[in-house]
């Protein structure tokens, strides 16, 4: 069943991708069973993470720059969209309202709009969302979107799932110092500057450059004398006004896109980027495979036996927890 | 030398004392043997987390209870004191204020104070605590108190590693619905309203009262027809009202320590509360011990010569993170 729904996905069928992102999102054995189909044909999608303080109008921006891909750009490009609120346990009001913005592009089948909200622990969420991610890469979608509410670290880690990082700001939230402190700005590839119809913000676009001129790596910067190859020269993040509300400045956002995924891989650094994301994934799911397997064999491996001579001081926790370990081990040798 | 230090620790030397607690909180090696040395000299302590919003005087409130049980207590007890800052990489004025605060007290080798502040996981901090709370009860101290700041999970985890969990709370904060909407409250054994002098103090008061009502589970509480038998009798938090500052109420929270440690031993669920602390130790300390073999075996293990079989899309990285943990597997076995 779970082939046949690979199939589908792979076809692009709506229904089928909705019900693959459920059984992804929830965890489902089966879910892993599609992600194992669908792996080879990942690889091809632009992933891109939308971060920044809460306020910042980060969903009407991604609504936009979707409806810019699919009816404004020289030449169309599919979207799939991620919108990921690490601070909620359920859907909340605002990821609603980012369906009510996408509702002109509902009927497009180019545009699929998910959202998805924490279940359990961050790093759950993110390996979620990376599986996510991933299914609607092999469905075939050209860009990736993933939105990400907030400035902490989980947000930070989400946004790393992606090739590229648009960092959302805005002005007169008072937010900037606090997203300096985050670190939120370490990890920007495109940093915008929303609401620029709004006072303060060509002072905010201000800041962010003189900060960006202070991040410049000592001989990579505009400081170094020597000229760079074309291969080299580093990525200067650009600092974009955008009034998304209006439209201006979407096309810009798009534009930087593109020069930036053209640089990561004319740089190498695309390679360098997934590796690094595979890297945690695969980290994540070493560890998650040996808890599952931990979780179900702890009661047998004698965890009850081994508490109550905690309890009489006859064992330490770090003793038991050894002892623990060399059981699953060679309980594990045992089974093949 | 750890034996040696093991010696000191368990004759109350303060130098060892603060030397060993540092080894424990950089997690070094020589903090596990210590440990090991420790462990079987622990389980006499009362343990006690006092935890609240920020701001309500917790600090304060440790300091006059721990000087009550020095100098006013009808037999004196000896107090060691963690003070937590799972918020902050590093301590902060609001520890550097406790020290000042305690330092009446400075001179009395009956008690001891500590600050700890959160170094990378928040799972590490619990552990670190735990540990460093099984080595002030080795050395002896009657009662160690473990003051958290702040309001979230984080918290709440830190606070469970007591056997008495105080909350504290005072007026004019705000913070009353943010604290029921945390659980905080959910986990106290004793609750306190400090700042007693201020308005709204009563009130406060009052709304816990009610609350606690509502906790009640069914067929326990007030309304059970059927008298229960003493050993089965519910602990009712009491809600106490405390002007920390002016060191009145501080006697009502030391008798309410006496009676809840009394009502624990009576019912059993002392031994209830010491199995799910250790219970969560040990399952922290499984991964923990997992995690650093698998840190120290991923290199040679091949870890990269999957990653670029993942960026190949030869294989997923579950079947890779499959893969890895069987060869540590037999890795192990073959290693004995």
């Amino acid at each position: 069943m779970s082939r046949d729904l690979a199939q589908r996905v792979l076809q692009g069928e709506r229904r089928a991708l909705a019900r693959a992102l459920s059984l992804v999102e929830n965890d489902a054995p089966e879910g892993e069973a599609l992600l194992e189909a669908l792996f080879p044909h990942t690889g091809r999608a632009h992933l891109v993470g939308f971060t920044g303080p809460p306020g910042v109008g980060k969903s009407t921006l991604v609504a936009r720059l979707a409806r810019y891909f699919r009816r404004e750009a020289p030449s169309p490009r599919t979207v799939g969209i991620l919108a990921v609120d690490p601070t909620s346990p359920f859907t909340g009001g605002a990821l609603l309202g980012d369906r009510i913005r996408m509702r002109d592009l509902a009927g497009d089948p180019g545009v699929f709009i998910r959202s998805m909200a924490s279940r359990g622990a961050v790093g759950g969420l993110a390996r979620n969302t990376a599986a996510a991610a991933q299914v609607l890469d092999a469905a075939g979608f050209d860009l990736v979107f993933i939105e990400t509410v907030g400035a902490g670290q989980a947000e930070v880690e989400i946004a790393r799932l992606a090739h590229t990082v648009v960092v959302v700001q805005a002005p007169g939230l008072g937010d900037e110092i606090q997203a300096l402190k985050a670190g939120i700005l370490e990890i920007a590839d495109i940093l915008v500057v929303n609401k620029a119809d709004r006072p303060g913000a060509q002072q905010l676009a201000r800041t962010l450059e003189n900060w960006l001129g202070r991040r410049t790596p000592k001989g990579e910067g505009p400081d170094d004398a020597s000229p760079a190859s074309a291969s080299n020269t580093p990525w200067i993040p650009p600092v974009l006004l955008v009034t998304a509300t209006q439209g201006e400045g979407i096309p810009q956002i798009a534009q930087s896109l593109k020069e930036h995924a053209a640089h990561l891989k004319r740089t190498g650094a695309w390679q360098e980027r997934e590796r690094r994301r595979f890297e945690s994934e695969l980290r994540e799911r070493v560890l998650l495979t040996f808890w599952r397997r931990w979780e179900t064999r702890a009661k047998q491996l004698g965890l009850s036996q081994l508490l109550e001579r905690i309890l009489k001081r006859e064992i330490s926790p770090q003793r038991a927890a050894e002892t623990l370990l060399r059981q699953m081990w060679s309980d594990q040798e045992t089974k093949g």
